[in-house]
C-alpha cells in the first residue's frame, strides 16, 4: 500500500468496525451467518432449527438395521436391495431419483489356501466364527471370505520374512539386518500405512506373496476387551479390504478417466497397472501365531514387536510357507443412488452429499452409520421443502455403491459427468463411518471458518455444549502440558488436508470440487473395522448407542449442505487456504533443510566409522547406506507467488463482508469465482508417475495410500529425491498458485 | 578482573600457552596425565602397560566359577566360604588382609502363600525351575526362596487392585478413576522405579498388601528369546530383592549411624522405620497371569499395559487374594573382605575399591562379574609391587557382603570407621554387575576430566578404539537425528549423577568421600537379575563371554586406582562440578517455572469444565484435584554462591597445571583441600526427614529409590510442594556451596 492510500484505509477501517457494531446489534446473540444477510441469517436459523426437530434417532435405527441385515457388497443381492430401498426413500421425501449403474471389474475369491510346510504343519483357517452375541454373523453363505481384492492370483512357496509395517523405511532396515526378501513371502502387520502400499512396496523388493495380520496391539486385546465381550478385534477376526494400487487412480482399473458404462471402452486386465502384482491375503492373528513363530534370524528392532506373546523375529523362516489365490475377475454391476432436489433460484449449482452405501459384510459402522445420518437429512430436507423452504441452490444426495473395492461408484459417476460437474459442483459433502465422541473434518481450507460457524451451531449430545467446544477441551486435555500453552484458547477447528480413505477423491483430486468431509469419533472405538463383526449388534452397543452421534452428524452435515445451498455468498475465506498452503511451503523448506543437516551428520558418521563401532558385533546390523547429497532447490518463484496470494486474500477477507450487498448479477458473477477457484488448483497433466491425479494441493502419498501429502508435486519428490522433479514441481505448483491468485483477484476486483 | 591486571593477564595466558607447547613437545605422543609430572606421567604409563599384561580373562573365569558355585547370600555356608576364598587370594598377592565381621538383621522366609479364591481358584507356584542348560539352576537346598527381604509378616484377605508401577502418579491416576486401594491387595509391575517404593507407596494409600510381578514387557519375551534359548526371564523367573526403605537409610536397620559390631546399641525391631509396613511378595509373570486376569473394572490406561496376551484392567477383582508372609528375623553374621596395599609416600592417605560378593542366589553377573575384575586389579597391583612399583598413596581393595539385602556389609562398615574415612579417604571407586557394550561411568564430577582420560587410555575389546570413542559411536547412533546436531563432536562422557543401588551410598552420601562407580554394559541385556538363573552359564554365553569386558573394567578401575594412588596433585576439576551443578540449579529454577505454568493451566482448565468435556461419560475419569498455586521463591543466595563458586573454580583451573611444580608440603597441603573438597558438601543434620543422607548434592530419591535426586533438599520440597522447606534448603545448600567456595579459594591461594 502506498502512503496517498493511508487515509482511505483509516476510513475504511472505521467503517467496518461501524458495520460490524451494526450487524452485532442486529442480530443479538446469534451470528450473522458467513454468506448470509442479517435478515437471511435469521430465516435460515428458523428453519434449521425446524430440520433439527425432524432429525430421529430411531429412523436412523430403522434403517440400519435393514440395509445391514445381509451382507450387502458389490453384487450382492442385499446390495441391490439396500439401493432400491433408498431410491424408494429419496422418492417418498420428494426428490427426482435415479440408480445409476455402472459395470466393473471386482474380483472375488474362488480358493485360498494357506499353509506352514515343513515338521510342524499348520493351515491357516481363514474363517471367522459366528457368534451368539452377533445375530447377523453366521451368514456364511452371503458373506464374502476374508481375502485383499484386487490380489494376484498366484501360487507360491517359499521362506517367510517379518517386515513389520512393510513400508519403505522397514525394508531399509531389514537390508541393514541383511535380511532379504527377494524370492520370499512376506508377513506384515496391519496399520501404519494404507493396506495396499504393503504388497506395493514388497513386489518392488522381489516378494512372491504377502500376508497382512491384524496384530492385537492394533486392535485387539491390547487395547481392550475384545469382541462379544468388549468391542475389540477376536482372536479370529480378520480385516478384508483392497490392495487396489489407489494412489496411481481409484475407480473401475478397466476404464481409468471415463465412467464404467455399459459400453465403456475398456483397458485389457493384463495391461492395468493398479492390480497388485502379486498375491496378498489378510489373516487374524490367531492364524498368525504359527507363521510368526516359525520364523528365525534376528530379534525384530524395538518399534517392531507387536502384542503376541512370543519374541518376534524377522525370518526367514526355516519352514517354507505356501500361499495359493485364485479369484474371479467378473465384472459387476454397481448401484448408486442419486437424489436430487432441485434449487429454485439456481438450479445448476449443486451441492453434492455423499456417503457409500456397500461394505465388506454387514457394515453397520463402516458405512451405514453416516449412510443412515444421510438420509436423516435428506428426510428432513425433504420435508422442510414440502413446508415452504425454497432451496437456492440445487441438493444432490449421493449413495454410492462400491466404495469399498476401490471408491468405484462415486469415481465412475465423477469421470462419467465430469464435464457437468466442472460446471456446476459448488462443493461435495462427505461422511462415512461414525461413532461417538469428537467432530473430525477435512478438506478444503477455504471452508475453515465457516465449518467452525457450523460446529458453534451443533451441540454435542452428552455434554451439552457445542460440538466445537467439546474437541477444544478434548485438544487441550490430551496436549502435552509443554504443549497447552500454544493451544490454550485457540478453539478454532484446523480442517485436516483430505489424501484418500472415501469417496471425495474423484470430487477433490480429479476435478478440483472443493471438498469436505466429516464424521464423529474417539469414544466408539473398536475391532471389527472390514470384519463380519461390523453388525447392526456391535454398533448399538459399543459405537453408538441411541444414534445420539448419528443425529449430531446430520445436524452438522446438513447444516453444511442446507447453508451452502441458501448463502447469497459462498462462504468462502481464501485467507485460510493462503494460511494452509503457506504452513505446508514453509514445512517442505523446512524438510529440506532437515534432509540436508541429517545428510551432512550421516556423511560424517559414516566417514568415522560410528555406526561400525556403536554396533554390538555379535547381530549382524551394517552401516545404513550414503543417499547422496540433498541440494538447494530454488524455492523463489513459489515464495513470491505466495506473497501475491496473501495479498490478495487479505483483500478478500478485508472486503467479503460486503459481498451480501453486492447486486444480484455481480454476486453471481462472484459466486462463480469462488466455487471454481478450486478447480485453479488443478493441473491437467496431473502429479509424477499418476496423471490421473490433478489436485496441486492435496493427495494421497504414494507411499502412504490414505496419508495425505500436501503439495505432493513437491514434497514426494523431494522425500524420493528425485531433485529435478522437485524443482519442476516447485514451478508447477508457483504456476498453479498464480492462477488461483488471478481467481482471487478477480473476486476482488467485483467487491471493490 | 579490573582493568590494571589486563597486562599481568595477558603475560599469563601466553606463558600458558608456552608451558603447554612445552608440555606437548616432551610428553610427545602420549598426554601428559592429569595430575602428573611429565616424567611421573612416562613411570605411570609404563607401569599401566605392565598392569593391563597381568590381567587375565582365564583368572577371571576361574574365580568366577568358584564364586558362583552355589548360593552365597549373607549368612550362607558359600559366602563365608567365598570371604575366606578371596582373603586367601589377597593375601598370597600380597595384602595386608582382615575380614570385617558385622552382626545384621536379614529376614528369611519361613512362610509364603498367594492364592486366588473364589470359583476359579488358584495357588501360586512360588518357585522357579530347575533347567538341563544350567548346571547350578537345580540346587534348591541352598536357594534363597523367591521373596522381598524385609516385607512385614502378615496375612491378608482382599479384592485385588492393580496399580502399575506403583509410584505416587500411579495412585492420582487411580483416584481420578474412581479406584479405591484402602484395604486392597495391590499387584504392581516391576520396573519405572525402585521396587520398595510400590510397598511403601502402596501403604501409604492403605493398602494391606502388595504383589510385584516381573511383566514379560520389561525383561521376558518381549524383550528377546527367553532362557535358555536366549537370556531373557523365562515365565517362572523372579525378580528377589530388598524392600527397605533404603531412600530413609541403608545398612543395617537396627543401627543406623553405628557399625553393627557385636555389641553395637541395638534398636528394637518394632521401632525401625525403613522395614516395609505391609507384606510384600515378587512373582513370574506365569503366577501373576490369573491374578491380572481376575481383575474387573476399567481397561488400564494406555501405558499401563504390559506384554501378556489379554486385556490388563485396574480391577478391582471379584474374587479375594490370599497373602501369607512369614520371615525368620534373625541376626546373621557378614564377613566384608579388606585388603590394604600401603603407600609409601602418603600410607594415610587411602584409595578406596569395592564391589560386593554377596548375591541372591548364584549370581554370576550381580555380583561376581564386577567382583572378578576387581581380584584381577588387586592380583595385578599386588605383583607390580612386588616388582618394584612404589604407590604413593594406600589402596584398599573391599569385597563386601549384604548388599543386596541393603547395602549392609559397606555401610556398616564406613559407619564402624567413620572418624578414620573422614580424615583418609581420597576417594571411592565402586563397580558391581559387569556386561559387554560400552562404559557407563557415574560419580563425583570434580573427576570428570580425569575419567575422560583414563577412558582414552583404555582400548574396547570388540573394536580396537578407546572406551571413550565407542561410548561417544553409540551416542551419535542412538540420538534421535533432530538432536544429533548438539551431540556431535562432544566426545567427553558426562558422568551421571549417583543415586542409590550399590556400595558407594555410605562413602558418597554419609561421609561426603569422592566417589565413582564404573562398568560396561548395553550389549548383555537379559532377564535373569536376582533369580536362580543369573549363573555361570548364563553369564559365559550371554553376557561376557571369555571376560573381554571384565579385563576391559579391570583396566578402567584399576587406571582409576592406580592414578588416584600415584598422583602428585589429585586429579581435580572443580569446573566440572561447578557446570553440573550450575545445570542442576538451571533445571530446578525452570522445574519450578513450569509447575506454575502448567499449574495456572490446570487451573484454567478446570474453571472451563474441559476435563469434564473432554470426558467419555461411559468411563469413571474425574478431572485432576488442583494442587493449588505455584509460589516464587528467592533463588538469590544460591545464584550468588554459584556466581562466586564459578569464579573460583574457573581461576582453579587455571592455576591446576602449575601444581604439580609446588614444593612438596605445599602440594600436600594442597591434595588435602582436594580430597576433603567433597565433605564440605555434607550437612551434619541431613536432609528432611532422613537424617542419615547429608550430601546436599546427591541423594537417591525419597519416590524414586535408585534414581538419583541431585540438590534433593529443594528439587524433593518442590515436587513435593513444601514450598517453605524448599525456601529454607535453597539456604542451606547455597551455605554449602558458600563453603566448598572456599575450600577452591584455599587451593587456589596456595597456587598463586
Amino acid at each position: 500500500m502506498v502512503a496517498v492510500q493511508a487515509h482511505k484505509l483509516f476510513f475504511m477501517k472505521y467503517c467496518y468496525v461501524f458495520i460490524f457494531l451494526l450487524m452485532v446489534s442486529f442480530v443479538g446473540q446469534s451470528q450473522q451467518l458467513i454468506g448470509f444477510s442479517v435478515e437471511n441469517t435469521a430465516r435460515q436459523l428458523e428453519w434449521e432449527k425446524k430440520f433439527d426437530a425432524l432429525l430421529k434417532p430411531g429412523d436412523q435405527a430403522e434403517w440400519m438395521k435393514f440395509l445391514s441385515s445381509h451382507p450387502h457388497h458389490v453384487g450382492s443381492p442385499q446390495g441391490k436391495k439396500n439401493a432400491t430401498y433408498m431410491a424408494d426413500l429419496f422418492r417418498e421425501w420428494g426428490y427426482q431419483v435415479e440408480i445409476a449403474e455402472y459395470q466393473v471389474l471386482f474380483p472375488t475369491p474362488k480358493e485360498r489356501l494357506l499353509e506352514l510346510l515343513g515338521p510342524r504343519p499348520f493351515k491357516a483357517a481363514l474363517k471367522e466364527p459366528a457368534l451368539k452375541a452377533d445375530m447377523t454373523s453366521g451368514q456364511f453363505n452371503e458373506q464374502l471370505p476374508t481375502y485383499n481384492a484386487y490380489s494376484a492370483d498366484g501360487d507360491v512357496t517359499a521362506q517367510l520374512v517379518f517386515v513389520n509395517r512393510g513400508i519403505p523405511a522397514d525394508y531399509e532396515e531389514l537390508e541393514r539386518m541383511g535380511v532379504e526378501v527377494k524370492g520370499k513371502i512376506v508377513i506384515a502387520k496391519y496399520g501404519g500405512s494404507w493396506r495396499g502400499i504393503k504388497p506395493k512396496v514388497a513386489a518392488e523388493h522381489g516378494a512372491i506373496g504377502c500376508i497382512i495380520y491384524s496384530d492385537p496391539e492394533d486392535d485387539g486385546y491390547a487395547q481392550g476387551d475384545t469382541y462379544p465381550e468388549g468391542s475389540f478385534r477376536p482372536a479370529e477376526g480378520v480385516q478384508r479390504g483392497s490392495v487396489m494400487d489407489m494412489p496411481v487412480y481409484p475407480g473401475d482399473p478397466l476404464t481409468p478417466g471415463i465412467g464404467a458404462t455399459k459400453d465403456a471402452k475398456r483397458l485389457d486386465r493384463k495391461d492395468v497397472m493398479t492390480i497388485m502384482k502379486i498375491p496378498v491375503l489378510p489373516i487374524s492373528y490367531e492364524d498368525a501365531i504359527p507363521l510368526l513363530q516359525s520364523l528365525k534370524g534376528e530379534v525384530v528392532p524395538d518399534g517392531w514387536r507387536g502384542s503376541l506373546p512370543f519374541t518376534y523375529h524377522v525370518g526367514p523362516s526355516v519352514d517354507k510357507v505356501h500361499l495359493k489365490l485364485a479369484f474371479n475377475w467378473d465384472i459387476k454391476p454397481l448401484y448408486n443412488v442419486i437424489a436430487k432436489m432441485k434449487g429454485v433460484e439456481l438450479p445448476d449449482e449443486w451441492v453434492i452429499r455423499g456417503n457409500h452405501h456397500d461394505a465388506w459384510v454387514n457394515g453397520a459402522a463402516d458405512p451405514l452409520s453416516g449412510m443412515v445420518a444421510e438420509l436423516d437429512e435428506a428426510k428432513a430436507i425433504g420435508i422442510l421443502v414440502k413446508n415452504g423452504m425454497k432451496l437456492k441452490r440445487s441438493i444432490i444426495f449421493c449413495a454410492w455403491d462400491g466404495e469399498e473395492p476401490a471408491l468405484l461408484g462415486s469415481t465412475e459417476w465423477v469421470e462419467d459427468h465430469q464435464v457437468e460437474l466442472k460446471k456446476k459442483a459448488v462443493a461435495y459433502i462427505n461422511t462415512d463411518g461414525n461413532s461417538r465422541g469428537f467432530l473430525g473434518a477435512g478438506g478444503s481450507h477455504i471452508f475453515e471458518p465457516f465449518i467452525n460457524q457450523v460446529a458453534e451451531a451443533v451441540t454435542d449430545p452428552q455434554t451439552g455444549v457445542s460440538i466445537r467446544e467439546r474437541r477444544y477441551a478434548k485438544t487441550i486435555v490430551d496436549a502435552a502440558p509443554s504443549a497447552r500453552a500454544k493451544l490454550m484458547g485457540k478453539k478454532d477447528i484446523k480442517l485436516s488436508a483430505l489424501g484418500a480413505g472415501s469417496d471425495w477423491g474423484a470430487f477433490l483430486q480429479y476435478l478440483g470440487i472443493s471438498s469436505l468431509n466429516l464424521g464423529f469419533g474417539g469414544e466408539g472405538r473398536g475391532g471389527e473395522y472390514h470384519s463380519i463383526y461390523d453388525s447392526y449388534d456391535m454398533f448399538t452397543r459399543f459405537k453408538d448407542p441411541g444414534f445420539a452421534y448419528g443425529v449430531a452428524l446430520s445436524e452438522t452435515a446438513g447444516r453444511t449442505v442446507l447453508r451452502l445451498a441458501n448463502a447469497e455468498v459462498l462462504p468462502v475465506d481464501f485467507n485460510s487456504f493462503y494460511n494452509t498452503v503457506n504452513d505446508y511451503v514453509n514445512e517442505i523448506m523446512k524438510m529440506l533443510e532437515t534432509m540436508r543437516t541429517e545428510e551432512e551428520e550421516q556423511q560424517k558418521m559414516l566417514e568415522e566409522k560410528l555406526y561400525d563401532l556403536a554396533k554390538d558385533p555379535t547381530k549382524i546390523l551394517a552401516a545404513p547406506k550414503d543417499k547422496g547429497a540433498v541440494p538447494f532447490l530454488d524455492f523463489s518463484k513459489l515464495e513470491n507467488a505466495m506473497v501475491l496470494l496473501k495479498q490478495a486474500s487479505g483483500d478478500f477477507k478485508e472486503t467479503y463482508k460486503n459481498a451480501v450487498n453486492l447486486p444480484g448479477e455481480k454476486r453471481q458473477e462472484l459466486n462463480e469465482i469462488l466455487y471454481n477457484a478450486e478447480r485453479s488448483l488443478i493441473r491437467e497433466k496431473g502429479l509424477p508417475r499418476r496423471e490421473w491425479y490433478k489436485h496441486q494441493i492435496y493427495a494421497p502419498g504414494f507411499y502412504t495410500g490414505y496419508g495425505v501429502k500436501t503439495i505432493p508435486g513437491i514434497r514426494e519428490a523431494i522425500e524420493e529425491r528425485f531433485w529435478d522433479e522437485a524443482q519442476r514441481n516447485i514451478y508447477y505448483v508457483a504456476e498453479t498458485i498464480e492462477n488461483y491468485t488471478k481467481q482471487v483477484l478477480a473476486a476482488n476486483a467485483l467487491l471493490q
